[in-house]
């Protein structure tokens, strides 16, 4: 029996880069924090402590901060490419990188009624995500979001589970539905307009969310996944993750109040969570599309 | 020499307290987190721990849900009025009360183009907040906000000042400025249309720190708090901290480019930190309105 | 009516200073979170963006680093008051600094029974805290520590409160009580050993939250409180706030299941805070000591 | 082409269970963070909202309580795997259950040097995990902690490594090297003294972390690892996720000052982040032992 190192990937995490675009009076901002990761022949660095081969970590951020200028971010995801596909092709011993990025939304503020050339608030919606991953296998990104915080006020039941002894949950054909969702979706293609697919995924997920009479959180997901892949025949599969918020009724009756779904208590911990993919039948493979999603949960 | 009790309160902190009004198909929702706390004569609590005149946390809590059935939610402010009058009118023994109020804002999704009536998204905007005071000296209220990140790519510079032997900061006259900005305001009466006031308040505070031609932020932060009692002449009094959220131009010429600007790493600590009151000259006391602010950083 | 600048003060916030003594083989760890800020004639600054009496905070970050060698850390305490003595003394319109500090304590790993030389893990209980204000009128160190989270399992009542229509609260002779308490002690002098101080209130702290027969959380602050002031004479008021963190009794009776205090879920909002002054009836005046407690929660 | 559903799983997330045994005057405490999860034939709740099979995410929550009582919590391992066999035994449609804990440590008060029976202080130090899986392929157990935080002040070098355009890191040969260490570990039975193995994997991860010689984290990693897969043998695998912590030295030489590795500043943002698997040339396979690692970050 011999002790033997397994998958391996290093690299720098969370580079928080913000780019200012200045060629005219209005500017314009992205604000990301990217987490890069090498794959390849690294063992010796864990086996014997040789660096040979290792494109040290500090290397990575300053090449996350010159592409920012050199390459410039039109979109996360042809950013996160270009430095992908650099590392694998100019750092020789590199097999495969992997580039993580969040990108943080600013909306330009409005004073007097016209937009503002140079301020911006923090717009405190959604994380739009990306994660590419370039090896010998070929090029793979996918796109997604984090803490879409999204609640319906009706329009949700939840019954006819199944009963077991543990079972106290009354039946309910009224509640209040609520999740901060993360979705990824994957592409099966390089050719995409990144800028123009993101809100139309979004406005999709939103959508099914809002006008689903909802039997299930789980139902909800499928709707909003299937959605997707109906409308947008680059993406090849997706993957969601979404916490039941639980909004409780809170029982108002020894105060002599009625509360027929008026006001509830938002509870913090436990939550539901539910997980799920969606994908066509003839799905191209992963390959190492989703392992070792780094920095970003 | 005697050991003494000085100041005390004590109350419910977070409560998360959801509202939902749906007299019409059209529903509409408000997200607080309310904190309650009691002043008076409760040293026996402390020294002999004698609860008789104790209204336990958890009555508070009661209340807080009770109220916003009875009482609504058509502001915080007014809310959380009508919850201090009602401890320090009807718990008898309670002499002063403090309610602490954050609000959440959601934002009605739109699908094709329409508001949908009963689906909404979090919006990760400013928090508003409100603090009220009800005691025997009077009814004190503070509205306010917390986090509003706001940045500004240009119009911003820091020069001309004092240097010491431990100074090596250069002078730069063009540079970003960025502030997760927390205002706080006294209002000098209760007879005020909270939520006309609110967006006001919010809308002059961003103009100036868009518009002035900043030679620090100390000045921004004059200029922001003096607008607001120009212009609203309810408050009389406003404080203001703000973070100086540093954006430090990054070095790209050891890579050959050029960064006139452009490309900036965005750091977590330190941050410079302002703190400033700007009061009118004939500002009523405030008596115990800032006291032993609870729940709410 | 005219619109004046009132209170005011600027500084850094959270430096991150960690100090190693490597004098000899077994080195020794300082880990701490600096926030520094001036008070004085700074009010140009304000409304004209006069800076030259503006120590900037990117100075007081370096000298913060700079003292940390030359003055070096022996206590939290005597750093923060070399520190502000320096502002107040040599930036010549600096008329009071304030000094605040986190410590993390970090502990030494044992290796086969013996402590080693140069690894620590970072000890996860309180964080030690200091505030230190020197001023025309003086000099005020006020020690401290948070996040100190203790629970005792039984030895715990609470009843014999007041009930009004909104109280559900059955009464209990035995609970669980649990906080994660803050304390300030402000001294009276600064002739103090500092490092043998501070584990002395710890422990009176903990043992009175431990043996006393609780009929309430207030009556454990108020005996915490008050043992300290007895034990030592340095300190003359002390200031805690403590969340009381409730443990619910899990009705496990639908499953047929007993549950004799056994079982607990842990809550996490919302929670009592109670807020305490313990004080000397003869203890000096406390100035700006608590004022704009400035980066610290 | 079809759109099909793949993967999916849901359960009840981070259930604060908390266990106190008072059998005698001398009380234990467990606290632990409880996810389940389940695995089965759940397609119809995604695609027609039927729940006929769906265990409610509530009845899980009920259980996870009703196990603490009837089944005691002795290890999180064995209190795991009885609830996962449970759900996969006794749910019917269950085909699969995943059960994720985290125990925060407590440290008994010492009053007058002797140990106290009823209060104990939250041990800040690392959360223990357990990760157990319980299908129709077997029983899967990993052991785990995560958010060790460890550091050494010297015995640490960086140097050799590949260089390229973007590379400004200088060598060095000794350094302050800090991590916050994950580990997770896969047994290859479930026949295990899961108490007994806990520490002693610990003490063999502090201790080569503590004596290596390091030329890099990644060796520092493999000798952790292989470390414990030489010295326990029921474990067949174990993974390592350790964001390098830096550390990084201030210049004080323009303040006239010398810094021998004395003065830091702890920086938050980017980290190396390095990970890495380390096994048994004859490890079992995994099946979905690592799937979907829900609750726990």
């Amino acid at each position: 029996m011999a002790i033997i190192m397994g998958d391996n990937q290093y690299g720098k995490a969370e580079n928080r880069v913000v780019r200012i675009y200045r060629d005219s009076a209005r500017h314009e901002i992205r604000d990301l924090n990217v987490t890069t990761a090498m794959r390849g022949p690294f063992a010796p660095a864990y086996l014997e402590g040789d660096q040979r081969n290792v494109l040290p970590t500090d290397t990575q951020k300053n090449t996350a901060f010159a592409y920012a200028k050199s390459v410039g971010i039109d979109s996360i995801e042809n950013y996160g490419l270009a430095l992908a596909r650099h590392f694998v092709t100019d750092a020789e011993p590199v097999e495969g990188a992997r580039v993580e990025i969040e990108e943080f939304a600013w909306e330009r503020v409005v004073i007097d009624g016209v937009e503002h050339d140079h301020t911006w608030t923090r717009a405190g919606r959604e994380v739009r995500t990306a994660a590419i991953t370039v090896d010998a296998t070929g090029e793979y990104v996918i796109g997604g979001f984090k803490d879409l915080v999204i609640l319906k006020s009706t329009g949700s039941e939840f019954a006819g589970f199944l009963v077991d002894e543990y079972t106290t949950l009354p039946e309910t054909h009224d509640r209040v539905m609520a999740t901060s969702l993360v979705a990824r979706w994957r592409f099966g293609t390089t050719d995409v307009d990144w800028n123009a697919v993101y809100p139309q995924v979004k406005a999709i997920m939103v959508r099914e969310f809002a006008t689903l009479q909802s039997l299930a959180l789980q139902q909800t997901l499928w709707h909003m996944g299937s959605a997707v892949l109906e409308a947008i025949p680059e993406i090849v599969e997706i993957r969601l993750a979404a916490p039941n918020k639980h909004h409780f009724v809170v029982d108002l009756s020894p105060f002599g109040l009625d509360n027929p779904g008026e006001v509830f208590i938002a509870a913090d911990r436990p939550y539901g969570l539910i997980e799920a993919q969606v994908l066509r039948d003839d799905t191209p493979p992963a390959h190492d599309a989703w392992r070792f999603s780094a920095g970003l949960a």
